[in-house]
């Protein structure tokens, strides 16, 4: 019933630090999307950039964007869905075309963010983190920082493996983003480079995370055959606070994304020929491959090591270098990753970035931390379909959706520590280091809470007993192997005396 | 082939200052729809809010609200177009149901904005404005005050008869407002209360302006028949700054987006029953019924003035109050009206609110000064179409688009004043009373400017010849009398000396 759509044009500017007006790189990757689908008469404007009020100080942005373009007349819209920002912008202007109703819809997707202060442009960034999450403190970092944490630890990678797997990636990315001319990496960061990187928040160091860019891309949809179909999208939502997540090693905004978007094509996992994941953080590279099914829970690391998605691999993942390597202007990244997939698929890259098979495409964007996810399907369309009836989905993921519970009022016990990070790069009204963990609770639900700055610094094992505290607003937990470091201490220096310890007996104050 | 669109249910919260948070609010709307469209499972949410990032502190609020919903997993999107955000995020879920890949999608919008500081309020929502106009310090009220101006003045309207036009619009909308439950209003604004209103900007007064308000709406929409179908849905942009318009008097973003809507629909404007019209300032209301085409150009206050708008009259006009008396959430506004137009259309209304026929309703949004704009038709499936087929449009505005073109580098020359208003309400940095221009110039264009503050009080006429100057980044402008009577008060105060004047010949300094 709904009308076939199909890519006409793309564009894109090169991701790094621009001097460029957020409006002027729009248009500059507009226009080349516009030029290359022959000027067909744009019906409509898809727009979207994450947050335009604050990075620039402009609303009304579609309507401007339209002018600025000169388009004004034109409809135009804006969507915005934090860092899957371009990904969801496509899907609605992709509805629009599957309607029937419009030809031809250009969508454009930007960001302008790296003239700020780190300090200013940090605090805007942690709006799309939890409320609860972003009291404590937690940045985007911290929160994948206690994701890879609790990766390693639940499927028995060593330290040293774990970090080797990382750098993997990152080199690989980095291989393939400076031959990238629209990537910001202009080096290739070797496993001794990645392991120089200083800590952001552990285990993740500064080459495991995407650097913010300024940047825009840019496509046009067309109910006229061309030589690439958009065959699937699919969208799905989780619950904002990483506490509140049944997986903390699986993202089910991916899965419920990818279900929607594989029933859509009619395409299983087996039938995608490269990818671009998004890579904000490493270990999310890794993460996505599993939740879009490409590797089973927990087996995407070994991929990586066996150079499975390098760039002559079986499975390309990345080919275009990456979030990592490509930099992510926050609204920009989800529709660049369909860009680049376009590009591929038309040989239209330099002979070096060639990957064997660029029939089936798919690209994976991730809001915020994963609670507002995209996955766009991209096909030659003259593939020939091997079974054009009677499909049957291979890929059935079991979506998990947590259930926010409020925390409870009061707590004073011990819990399980399920996964922590060490933040060195904090938000305001913080310094480092700053420990957060995720404590699991005997009710089945988790709490953040944080370790505090006047306990000494400490070994965390995943999985171990810890005491949880409210402190005013907050909770905090402590290590009981410290306690009792503190204990001894404390009875060296007072040896003989007659001490009794909070927690042990309450003293009586007022 | 695109599918039907049916309106399944709805849902309203009252428009008002409220201490709820707009997650409560619009969960509130959104439930009542829900519950109305029999818990249809919703596959999608599309939510709007045009500022949420600024008036509220968060990001990321489609997942956000998604989650506080109970709806975590479920696709959500946010669409966003200044003003007219509620009216746009209903067109995007109508094309994602009207594809046929989509059964039912919940679409809610919101605002909260009248908890912060008056003066943070304004300094936001001038965001919406033209770059150069904010800079002028005009504000919506000084481009409406502007509008009405010119509009007074080309149709030839006394002061008299011009007030008394306006203040019927606010007596009937206040009227109609208050036996309205979710509307803000408590109280008819007689033709006396009005006089009595202080300025805001010549020659709008307080009750000219809508209220800045807290409140959300729902809509669910659906695939399979219901007794409301989405007929006609249309969008259209215009340029950012007044002055860069062919028209001031005619937006072209009303004209371009009722065109769409009406094709859509395969309906006239002599087919419309009843509309909301987006009456921001009260002038806006006629100049709205005109683009729509229930009017002549010119002729709307006519219809004002014999009471054909009324709620009894042939063609009533913001039967709800309209965002005068409703109040104006900018993000929900809208959708309220298109809510209002489904309850009215199902006689779910209070007897004394009732008006004659509810067969087809129209409404009309404006994203910030009309250059986002809207227009959506709805219409009972039961409505028995005279002629289904062979539709001849009766609606063929003249769609002119402005081109924006730079204002001349140096300006020390004469135009024609083709409007003002003087602001009393002024924006940060600005004190009252502070007047606007836009002056004519000889090239065809018109160039913003502003009066400067050291002149006496002035008479101005639209029409006349009026000096301009350079001054720093600003264009001001004097009246060539003022000019005249400046120089003879001085002549007559230096009585016998020999002077010279700035403009006449220059004084050399430095």
């Amino acid at each position: 019933m709904a009308c076939d759509v199909y890519v006409a044009g793309m564009g894109m500017t090169p991701f790094r630090k621009s001097n460029q007006s957020i409006e002027a790189l729009m248009a500059e990757a507009g226009k080349m999307a516009v030029q290359r689908a022959e000027h067909r008469p744009v019906e409509s404007i898809y727009m979207g950039a994450m947050n335009v009020e604050e990075f620039v100080g402009e609303g009304n942005f579609a309507a401007f964007l339209a002018e600025y373009l000169g388009l004004s007349g034109v409809p135009s819209s804006r969507v915005e869905t934090a860092c899957s920002t371009g990904a969801a912008v496509f899907e609605s202007a992709f509805y629009a075309v599957a309607s029937g109703y419009m030809n031809n819809v250009l969508v454009i997707a930007g960001e302008k963010m790296s003239h700020l202060p780190k300090i200013k442009t940090a605090r805007i960034l942690a709006e799309v983190i939890d409320r609860e999450e972003r009291r404590y403190g937690a940045t985007m970092p911290a929160l994948a920082g206690m994701i890879a944490h609790r990766y390693q630890k639940e499927f028995g990678l060593s330290d040293k493996r774990f970090r080797r797997v990382l750098a993997r990636i990152v080199e690989k990315n980095s291989t393939n983003g400076v031959l990238n001319p629209y990537a910001r990496a202009k080096r290739i960061i070797t496993q001794d480079m990645y392991e120089k990187g200083r800590f952001i928040a552990t285990p993740l160091r500064l080459f495991d995370c995407s650097p913010n860019s300024d940047g825009a891309a840019a496509v046009v949809l067309t109910s006229e055959k061309t030589p690439i179909r958009v065959s699937g999208v699919g969208h799905a939502t989780d619950t904002m606070a990483l506490m509140h997540r049944a997986s903390l090693t699986s993202f089910s905004s991916t899965r419920g994304s990818a279900l929607r978007a594989y029933a859509m094509a009619q395409l299983n996992p087996t039938d995608i020929q490269f990818a671009e994941v998004h890579d904000a953080f490493s270990i999310f590279e890794i993460i996505g491959m599993e939740d879009l099914g490409f590797f089973e829970h927990g087996q995407g690391w070994r991929g990586v090591e066996d150079g499975d998605t390098d760039r002559g691999g079986r499975l390309p993942i990345n080919p275009s270098g990456g979030l990592l390597a490509r930099g992510h202007p926050a609204g920009a990244s989800g529709l660049a990753q369909i860009v680049e997939i376009a590009l591929m698929m038309l040989g239209e890259v330099d002979e070096k970035r060639r990957i064997p098979r660029t029939d089936v495409g798919l690209a994976q964007s991730a809001g915020a931390l994963a609670n507002n996810n995209v996955v766009t399907i991209l096909e030659r369309s003259d593939r020939r379909r091997v079974m054009t009836t009677g499909w049957v989905p291979e890929y059935k993921p079991v979506i998990q959706v947590g259930t926010p519970e409020n925390i409870p009022e009061t707590v004073d016990d011990t819990g399980i520590l399920e996964t922590y990070t060490t933040l060195y790069a904090t938000p305001e009204g913080f310094s480092p280091p700053h420990t957060l963990a995720l404590v699991g609770l005997e009710d089945g639900t988790m709490t953040l809470a944080r370790y505090p700055k006047y306990l000494e610094k400490s070994q965390f094992t995943i999985g171990q007993k810890v005491l949880i505290r409210k402190r005013g607003d907050s909770v905090i937990f402590q290590t009981r192997n410290l306690i009792q470091t503190v204990k001894d201490q404390v009875k060296t220096l007072f040896k003989g005396k007659n001490l009794t310890f909070a927690g042990e007996k309450k003293r009586k104050r007022n």
